[in-house]
């Protein structure tokens, strides 16, 4: 009997190279763990470098319609070295983050028992980068003028407003009290004064709800060295669009590879769905090898449960990537065999 | 007989905190390392936390006019936790490389024998950061409007010129020449596409002019990894100021603490001094104990006397430095222990 089983439209965006090999798992995890409590129907959406070269096309204005239309997003990975800097990135990944409002880009990190980090003495690594992601450098303010010549001026221009800070900061205060409660807030306040001194206030304003939070603040240039030099001292980071890029990579790097690593760009008032990805890209270097590491992609997959709601099934996941890691981490494997390993646990 | 020993004035400003304990040490070495070839007249200059609190000056005009009529600084560390963020920073700091027009931040990493890194493979670490010095979002351009409401917006401009961007694109190539002649520019072109594009193009074209000179590229959150995983692939990195500051940072842990690394703002016309500097900050909490290691500053004595063309001069603090490490890096001593331990090998 099915009666309570709840019913979700998932959005699909496989995407380039590696992206269609690792997300099928991320589907097939979902399904497992979630078997009883909810099921899934799927809308696939062809979008990336293969569809852009084909026919030209980004993110059809019908097509984004109907993305918006599902409960949820689960995108592989977007890229090909064969299309500028840029276009599918702006026109495509950044485009849904700012349309779909996922204000919230959060990017777990996590050392794994089995997986060696490149760090000699990595400690016990568990924290959170909360990312703005819809403001800062990424909004796409900026152009040239005099183009090509000597006298050419490029600009970029970070808007960051009151609106847009609170809200995310508001969202980091709240992960908080559920994990260590300790929030560090990075930016570069002695240089980027207007938008650090905002993002500080306002940090500290919030902070007056949550008396039993606490919270520091380190110049992203001191906190790329904490990273490597003491990484468990972090809880939650709380950050801009850019510095999150930037960290939450050397993050990727130091817990052992991207590889591990899952994010969830979420509009945390539901108006429009979130969306979940491994933090890779697309890896054109070893696509359709069958050799790219799915764990990423399962992993986002139990993000998109757990804000959904459904944490023990979320939890299923997290405790089968566990096992899995733990046993196999140092196998070569393929990516079908890692998908089957983990799924075998779910 | 002394006529062939040439004179240069050097301004001194050896700022807050520790910064006061490590400069003496880099004048001594300046001092001991040129004996015969150079000799330095001092000019030192008040100028920091202490000064701004006592007086509220920080850095007034007629000091700033007299720094700029000796050939070079040396400065400790500018810095102080009760003046507000950015205060000090934008007012000396970023004020003396951008009036002093200082294009260059050049930076070297380098993982000394007997330096344990933090990682566990570090493999053979010795790579170049040229930092833009003057441009981008260092150059103090943003504002906010309603401050302190709920509709605040504060904005950051990032501000790149063909010109700004060639000359540093040229140095580098020059000093790619002078070493394992590859260069890295690192930009985050798929999302500041004015202006990442705008390096791009500039650093294709001068690379024209240096066909030995191979060049590639990354994205800054690549580049954080790659600093973890693999640093040892890097010859020179060619970046703009705030990429430059992060990478730099990152780049000073993973070769075992921003203790060694020293760094110059050098405007490369001569036109105005160029500045040496240590990359650490004041340090605070340690500061007037005598603990402070001095060998950064030190090592800023090698890179100013480079400038000014006493390669040799520069070579025997660098021998000394490496010497001193080898043997005692790991053993715990004061400032002038070391001080005094590096002087005695030049
Ligand atoms: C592909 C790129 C636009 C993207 C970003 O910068 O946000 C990626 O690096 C990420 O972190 O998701
Ligand atoms: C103090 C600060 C303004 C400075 C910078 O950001 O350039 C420092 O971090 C550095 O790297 O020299």
């Amino acid at each position: 009997d099915n009666t309570a089983t709840k019913k979700y439209k998932i959005a699909v965006i496989p995407g380039d190279g590696i992206g269609k090999e690792v997300t099928p798992w991320a589907q097939k995890a979902l399904e497992k763990a979630a078997e009883g409590v909810a099921e899934f129907e799927y809308e696939h959406f062809d979008l990336g470098a293969e569809r852009y070269l084909r026919d030209g096309a980004i993110l059809p204005e019908d097509e984004e319609e109907r993305i918006k239309a599902n409960d949820a997003i689960l995108l592989g990975a977007v890229g090909d070295p064969r299309i500028k800097a840029g276009i599918l990135e702006r026109g495509l990944l950044l485009k849904l983050r700012f349309d779909l409002d996922q204000f919230v880009n959060l990017r777990p990190s996590k050392l794994y028992k089995g997986v060696t980090s490149p760090l000699a003495n990595p400690g016990d690594i568990d924290f959170v980068v909360v990312r703005e992601g819809t403001e800062g450098l990424y909004c796409g303010a900026g152009g040239a003028v005099r183009r090509d010549t000597p006298n050419e001026v490029a600009t970029e221009v970070s808007i960051n407003t009151a609106y847009g800070v609170e809200r995310v900061v508001r969202y980091a205060y709240q992960l908080a009290m559920k994990r260590r409660k300790h929030i560090t807030l990075v930016h570069k306040k002695n240089v980027l004064v207007n938008a650090g001194d905002m993002w500080q206030r306002i940090v500290d304003k919030v902070g007056e709800e949550y008396p039993e939070v606490t919270h520091d603040y380190q110049h992203i240039d001191a906190a790329t060295i904490f990273l490597v030099s003491d990484p468990s001292r972090f809880d939650v980071i709380l950050t801009d669009n850019l510095f999150g890029d930037i960290l939450t990579d050397e993050a990727g790097a130091v817990v052992g590879g991207v590889g591990y690593s899952a994010s969830g760009c979420i509009n945390a008032t539901d108006k429009y769905p979130s969306m979940f990805e491994p933090i890779h890209g697309s890896a054109p270097d070893i696509a359709g090898q069958n050799k790219a590491n799915p764990t990423a992609a399962i992993l986002s997959a139990a993000m998109l449960l757990e804000h959904l709601g459904f944490d023990d099934a979320a939890k299923k996941i997290h405790t089968a990537v566990e096992a899995d890691i733990e046993e196999l981490g140092s196998t070569v494997r393929s990516t079908d065999q890692v998908g089957q390993d983990i799924l075998n646990r779910i």
